[in-house]
């Protein structure tokens, strides 16, 4: 995983999830990390509702593990497409 | 966001990540998880490594910034990938 990155001679821009602020290093502009900043505050919301009883950093973990899961069946999704694309270029 | 939930009636798995213990719910197979659960893990290390001062919460959050980046980077260039598939299609 890269582009965004915790510390660096990079931009820095701060963004605020769930009542804390983060300070965000990377290449990406500040509209693109406050978007996604954005969804890992509403997807710490969300597993916050299925679940009061979870602290801050159950919460973050838990949104890592799904986002990480989410990744990886995109990576496959991805793979899948490019060998039907490679299929239709050998023909 | 969806797959891995952390409340419902599906399959509850525990895994360690960053020296705690995480109940996943979800309808993935258990090395699935345990494969994301390290890479998150292995992600926090990295994180900690730049940053040695972060509490776990932080880096955690972090964590999922950039998994939520990375896969934002990855669905564009699915996207593009869909498009030039089509493009093939249509000729």
């Amino acid at each position: 995983m890269g582009g965004i990155l915790v510390s660096g001679e990079k931009k820095r821009i701060t963004v605020d999830i769930h009542n804390r602020s983060y300070t965000v290093v990377g290449t990406e502009s500040e509209s693109h990390v406050k978007l996604v900043a954005s969804l890992v505050d509403q997807k710490m919301k969300e597993i916050q509702q299925m679940n009061q009883s979870l602290d801050t950093t159950s919460l973050a973990v838990l949104t890592a593990v799904n986002a990480v899961n989410d990744y990886m069946k995109l990576k496959e999704e991805y793979a899948t497409l490019l060998g039907s694309l490679k299929g239709k270029e050998d023909k």
